[in-house]
């Protein structure tokens, strides 16, 4: 566009031939992943998606995080959560990355991107929080929901929170079979309740110029439908952002559509 | 979830392997699902829908219901066509349905579910009007469908909405062949007005705990887009539901993709 | 519907058998289609989706218009364009067209039919532009991309508008390759800047009844997320039109999947 090529009559078809046969060959480029998982979840939620991205030819990195999995700490807070990113990332010294944060995910790569800005080529926020400056997850999300957080936060007698399985069942993974619900649920352990109620001083990610990318599975009701959804409320926080969408849910694409789900984010995630 | 298990490094991967399996596996539920049709369509609707749901192994009953198919009477009322449903739920002691109401059917399956709660256990709202408590179905619709409505009454000479064919064919039909759309069209008759008019008391209905699913067909324009549309307007009534999505419109699908249909009215009706 | 025929108890499987029948006759509409392309494009861009119409034996024209393609002028008008198309049509003498836009080409079917609606059987918007009476383009868009096009125009010395490369990544072929990205980037031209500020006298159009549908590909973030995204803020403009949607993006489907964007021109396009 930039240097406008001369154009003569009859050779219009010429140009779409060549742009169908770009669009045939399958020159991928071969990307580095880090993958930020979400609430209720381990970084074994990654397992099927990564071995996916790695069978594409991708380097693939799907760390634990401060807290969660074998960590598993009631009392983490996000600024240790964002720390253990960051030290994995610069502990290997891994450039160029592609960043992918799924739901609270994406409040921790808001975070991570800004201490480690030169070393991500792409943020990709997938069916993820996008904090507004000073403000928390759970302030992204309707009254209703603030309300039952806080609830399961005080019944818990130790900050954490648990999801009612009905609840979870028809709103997490609502296009899950019931047995590979109740798997996915039993295998959540309760969720640390501060991270996701701490406000973020996020002046610095507002002021950063990396690239964005938002994948939007349009069946995910984790967040309700309307004015708090995934896409366009949450994604609209990110200003310009490239828009990937496909069918699927809050958690269950992960365990029973990988290679989709893999696909998605490599075109989500690539230059 | 509420038992979590002891976590040791290294055992993440069993977990998702353990998960990915049971994704697998097609132990699916056998479910008793009644299928309540909408206006301009009688029991036969159902038909394809339901021959799939049989194959699949489940049961079916698409009852006829007053005022309409075989029934048919200008002069029904909202309540004569739910006592119908009731009477034939009671009539065979079923129990343990799934309830699954299209369009108007919503707002059957609604009153019928306050009679007979506790034979339900899941509703299924499928492209269908959620009535608030003391309004009736055409109270859903914006001011430019309730004028038409008005009209096609005043005009009928016999309280009845007869739809102009291109109307009926760009916004209920909208995916079919002309062959299909004609087709759908003549085999509807002039529906009774007075059900869709009529304001229903609603208030035991939202006092309900039957658990509730939304199964949305995304290029349905039965109801115009914008604030008045199928999701998330009148889904947002149910309160906590779970949403189901697909491809297709109002009547179509069932005519011409019953198989995935049934798929995904097993998906919205499942535990 | 207006002839009710008479309905006898146990036929009413027959009206399924008879519509199931009915959905997978071949028996399709043979249409003649003229397709305008919208803003950085020429006709080229509809070489292969014209090729998949012609393969299913439809008559398809898909001109080049004023100051664009072979007939490159950056100084062309809203105008000009319009009359090169109706002088198309008429010196071709098409009758019964179904006529295309895409994008910017929306707001030129809007003038094209103000001139010689009788030679119009269906007006198809395809994620395009429906200004309203008096409102240009431009008009259409929220403030910060007013104001980006305001910059790009001040900026270009020649009256045109060329977007940077990462935003037209983003935006426009969000779902294409890099490679592929780059080709449909390079074979743009700046594109005239007035006809996009023009504002348009469409008093005439909004007083056709000439039958709409809206093609909406659900990918396509061209026009930013939110009130003013394509469906249903700029096809609400229309009234009452047809719904078709697919999975695609604003410029990339026309190359990588020609033959579904072809089969969705038919189905918005036919009777």
């Amino acid at each position: 566009m930039f240097k406008p090529k001369s154009v003569k009559a009859g050779t219009a078809y010429d140009t779409a031939e060549t742009l169908a046969a770009a669009a045939k060959t399958g020159t991928e480029q071969k990307l580095t992943f880090v993958l930020i998982h979400g609430a209720w979840a381990d970084a074994s939620f990654w397992d099927k998606t990564a071995a996916e991205l790695r069978k594409a030819g991708h380097t693939v990195y799907a760390p634990e995080y401060a807290g969660h999995g074998d960590q598993y700490d009631p009392k983490v807070t996000h600024e240790q959560i964002t720390k253990s990113v960051v030290d994995f990332i610069t502990g290997k010294n891994l450039k160029d990355i592609v960043l992918v944060g799924h739901s609270f995910g994406g409040t921790v790569i808001q975070k991570v991107s800004e201490q480690i800005p030169d070393r991500i080529k792409r943020l990709v926020f997938f069916n993820a929080f996008v904090s507004l400056d000073g403000q928390s997850l759970v302030d992204q999300t309707p009254p209703e929901v603030q309300d039952l957080f806080q609830q399961l936060k005080d019944a818990s007698g130790n900050n954490t929170l648990t999801m009612p399985f009905p609840l979870f069942r028809d709103t997490i993974v609502n296009t899950a079979s019931l047995d590979l619900a109740k798997r996915i649920y039993e295998s959540a352990k309760p969720e640390p309740a501060e991270p996701l109620f701490e406000k973020l001083d996020l002046k610095k990610f507002y002021s950063l110029n990396i690239p964005k990318s938002y994948l939007y599975l349009t069946s995910d009701t984790a967040l309700p439908q309307g004015p708090y959804g995934w896409h366009p409320a949450q994604s609209s926080h990110l200003g310009l952002f490239r828009l990937i969408t496909g069918e699927g849910d809050h958690m269950t694409t992960a365990y029973t559509e990988p290679k989709m789900l893999a696909e998605k984010i490599v075109a989500a995630g690539r230059d």
